[in-house]
């Protein structure tokens, strides 16, 4: 067993008040080191002072786009980052959070669109599990017998095409494919890799600041959004199990929540449910 | 080659305004002998004297109910029905169409409710394919290179559990999945099986009853219901497929659609799509 | 919030080797009271000493059959038992993990097989339900937002008809369907309701003794077998998820396994990938 | 109802041994003019040779590459061509049949080959449907109440990722959501969109040179392999249904097809299927 301080890696912070973050809160409690990539400085720093205040560890490494370059130089600089803890370093879990903003009716979608949505999920989330793998692969098991975790936030647009987001599920159910070939893959070799689908909203300034005068109601009511935290603690969980039962995808989403991914719950006429 | 008529068998009538009493008109356009199979003996009669009428050869198999044993017993009756027109005839398709109108909130679901829905849709489904392969088992392999059809009429419910469908829903994912299971195990000798998605709400005496004043409307225009003659069209095309491209499954639904079974196409805010 | 003891329900506790009894187990060292449903009585009293002996609270509730009278009696001798242990008791936790073994060809499945395949798995299991979802309406909200957790025990054969799987799957498919339908249901009264799709063999002395001679090296290498344990914490972890992200459906398969639910992993031929 | 000869542009024609070149074969003996997109101007010169030699009408439209840009170049290409046989033409049909090989283990998977399947599978078809769609949108309602048919053509790949097609499922699962994507924002303005998933290896010079031996006894037997005529016929079937009951999606695969794309027939231990 290794003696090396473990490492969590997470690709996509946003601003810092999402999924990504909650994550890197969630595992600096448990003792990770968190290394987190995102393109804005400012929120990068503004989580690794939050989580190192809080007694965590934490390195912000900003890239300036996600392309498959960017993204593979980016993970070298966390490999080799010198932490002022001391002691060796072990990557054992990843995250792969990114997300581009491209909805729109499909006659809206521009060249850029479609190339971004693919270069930032897909090209840049195959750099991503390269090194990751690699990196997993010189570990040796844990006493769950994992040599890594390899983690990816889906959406409903993971197995959902849909009016207005066509370009969104193009990338994102091409990262699913990916996720599910590496878990096919790799768990021969004792990697663990999982997808979760998220199929409703995350509560995130984003996703209030569009609410309107329904903010704060919706902010408050649990039963009809996600929360950061939450998900985050379905990651504690998949990181836990061991091998002898790993789970390649779950789905999440809110009690009252109207089940985008899977058909309608509510509405359908009775001749066709 | 066989030199007997081919046979149609359809379970499953209702009231011969809907999809088996369609796909009988339509094979027996084609110049098959088509065997009805139907609890309420006056719409057999009336289906197979419009069949008779317009040149076609038909004949009525009223069944008591759709339990294993009546379904076996029916079957036999038709295999050895002395058809007037003369000649061998030979078991080539067969249709398993039955459905039960068991639908509501699950607190409404009665055990007769649950029981009737597995053992029409279900049990009786079994004891139906295993008459049929036992037939199709004996042909020679046509000029497609098929022994013989098998056919089983799905809904979104197939694939869906929903708000008011437990019951009806677990009765269709039960067929489905022998519909699967007997496509695995048959296809290796060259028996086809098929199931069809019904995606929306086909145009029926009982449907249109549903309407009221909307009912003129909604019939009038294709692209809000099904046709029963285009669903029995993709029968045909099914049935004619050769052996190196045959079809497990396929869904149906009007153009205008909301796509029940595979998330909503409309009305899903973009946080969630 | 209730002051009562939590009560988890287990139906389908075999030999006491397997998920049943594995969850009964965990649950029990949790704090719950634990009632065991199973055919048999031997086994039940064996699995009741056991927890009992290691200081937790277990009751054993043998069961004739699976019918769905017998299945709504004993469980209202479940909520009406008076625990040794005095105090209130609130259902809070429910377990429906019982399988029929009927595989086989499927000319070899009888009227019997598929029936029981039915009965047990789908027409109990809405016995089951409807007594959980009643007793859970009463509850209030715990301090994740729920009212209570309905579990299902899945396969492969939830998702996947197969050769030799005819009537099994039949059965699986009904029982999801249901979970699925009651999960879209209830979440809006904060009932949680989720499906679990093992996808391997789960080490239990009955899969244990099919192995022979590769018996011990399969029973000592979790890369290869679930460990019903391993499923349990999945149960425990989704009892504990939050209402604001709640998993409908994971899957569960070894490190190592082949991945039978979604494609095989090797084999298949580059051309057909 | 429009005048004009209804006009097929196949994207894809490889060598023209396989599903593209037949699907124009068999649209021009139905009266379709064929515009045929590839990139070897020798094979597409020998496919309109042929075409043409039976009476067809056919032109041929090489393309550089894949591009968003070039395909949309050589679609304006197509639109404004003048045909020898005169009158107006009108775009009814369109088949984006283009593969990229790139498969492998995943850590030999280059950047190059990740984006290549992007591109080509998914950015260049975004840049054909659009063109597509907007020139159906030009058309009237034809007999069947459509103004166009959009196919794709899909893989086991386009919804199982797996060892060794990590970059092909990538871009196999993009392009499959951007299809369902379509179908569901574009049917309720009459625009059918159908993807197939082709579940087993087709016969082609190139997927018969691999047989070595083997070639010829594959080659004879349509148990084994698809053939792509038979293929082109479930394009010919899709065309034609009308909008009362339009398919999104079907699978084909031979006879004796093993199932790669949902669980694999034989082989699964019994307590694993």
């Amino acid at each position: 067993m290794s003696t090396g301080r473990p490492l969590l890696i997470v690709a996509g912070i946003g601003n810092a008040s999402g999924t990504g973050a909650a994550t890197a809160r969630a595992f600096a409690k448990g003792g990770y080191r968190v290394a987190l990539i995102a393109r804005n400085t400012e929120h990068l720093n503004r989580l690794v002072e939050e989580i190192s205040g809080a007694g965590g560890e934490a390195a912000a490494f900003p890239i300036p786009e996600y392309s498959y370059t960017a993204t593979g130089d980016v993970f070298d600089k966390i490999i080799s980052h010198a932490w002022p803890g001391g002691g060796s370093t072990e990557l054992r879990v990843a995250l792969w959070n990114v997300d581009v903003n491209v909805f729109g009716s499909f006659l809206n979608v521009t060249e850029k669109d479609i190339q971004s949505s693919l270069e930032v999920h897909v090209t840049a989330g195959f750099a991503f599990s390269r090194k990751v793998i690699l990196a997993f692969k010189e570990n040796e098991l844990d006493s769950a017998g994992s040599r890594g975790t390899l983690l990816f936030t889906g959406a409903t647009a993971s197995i959902r095409g849909n009016v207005f987001t066509s370009a969104f599920a193009a990338g994102k159910h091409g990262i699913r494919a990916l996720s599910q070939s590496l878990a096919k893959e790799f768990g021969k070799e004792n990697i663990h890799v999982a997808h979760t689908i998220i199929d409703g909203s995350i509560l995130t300034d984003l996703s209030l600041s569009r609410r309107g005068d329904a903010a704060e109601a919706w902010k408050a009511n649990p039963d009809l959004r996600l929360g950061a935290e939450s998900i985050a603690k379905s990651y504690l969980y998949l990181v836990q199990q061991d091998r002898s039962a790993w789970t390649w995808e779950l789905d999440l989403r809110p009690a009252h929540e109207k089940w985008w991914s899977r058909g309608i719950a509510t509405g359908a006429p009775l001749s066709a449910v």
